[in-house]
């Protein structure tokens, strides 16, 4: 494996994806934009001009074990799906509680408690994720997670959203946003 | 908790240690340098000319437990103690094998087998540390791990180094460098 790959997420009036929905789940806004580019860093298309730029890491997992792994790698699909034309950038930041906790009190409140990776295994192949780590880049969030799915997917991730949010894991959150894209 | 700080390690011909012993471990070597600067991100001393700059963020754990983070607290010191004139910066990079491990595989490689924190304990309160973490920086390493020490614990600290090297943990290692560092 290289490096970690950082990707950029930059709001602004250009770029491949147009904002179809923005909502402040919990914390300070971003600001409105109206569409969003995804790059890997320093390969940001000419002309784009960022009103506000987000980075993440692709890194190792921290919570998942090899058998949730395995279940997880037989039924989840990759990027880039010709019919996965709607998208969803939801940056997430969790309170000093949640990082000052030890790792196995997170992991038990990850899944044990909350099924963080169970919930999200309900909706695959369906809706195609990527998280990239950006708390040790001194970003304002800690996590960007990238989903794409097919329209026709819509609703059943808003449910999967829904489940999240209601578990003890999102106690910990205090900044969320939702940005719901469409590529137009 | 505030953001995690990033920090700077600088080699070069000036800076606060000074550089007794340089040894490559594995892999690539660092350029020699006489002097080591270490310093908060973005506040680097007047007239620093790096040769080299290594970064690394301050993070959460990543595999201890509570009972452990219990018992670590009630003996590790903190850095800057007036008697420790030694320090070492250890930079050090895991392989692909490694980090494509799932989260209980690392834990019981790093502890189970390898007992890295039951290793380090048997040198508390005299050998302190700070881990920084690297890897999603983008850095040529995965951890910078700073130590410092009396010059009565260098035998110690040798000796712990020498255990932890010895370890089913370090057969992942593929580079390595240690940089022993007095203040003077």
């Amino acid at each position: 494996m290289p490096q970690p790959i950082v990707f950029s997420f930059v709001g602004g009036n250009t770029g491949r994806w147009r904002v179809e929905n923005a909502s402040t789940i919990v914390g300070e806004p971003l600001k409105l934009v109206s569409r969003v580019d995804v790059h890997e860093q320093g390969k940001a298309p000419a002309g784009l001009v960022p009103v506000w730029e987000l980075k993440g890491a692709i890194s190792n997992t921290r919570y998942t074990k090899r058998a949730e792994l395995v279940q997880l790698s037989a039924r989840q699909e990759t990027l880039g799906r010709q019919q996965a034309t709607c998208a969803a950038l939801i940056p997430i930041r969790k309170n000093s509680a949640w990082w000052d906790l030890a790792q196995d009190e997170r992991r038990a409140i990850f899944e044990e408690a909350s099924r963080h990776i169970s919930i999200g295994m309900d909706y695959l192949p369906g809706v195609a994720r990527r998280l990239h780590h950006s708390r040790e880049l001194g970003e304002p969030f800690d996590f960007l997670t990238w989903f794409e799915f097919a329209p026709s997917d819509a609703s059943a991730f808003a449910e999967m959203l829904h489940r999240l949010r209601a578990t003890a894991e999102w106690e910990y959150v205090d900044r969320e946003t939702e940005l719901l894209l469409r590529m137009d």
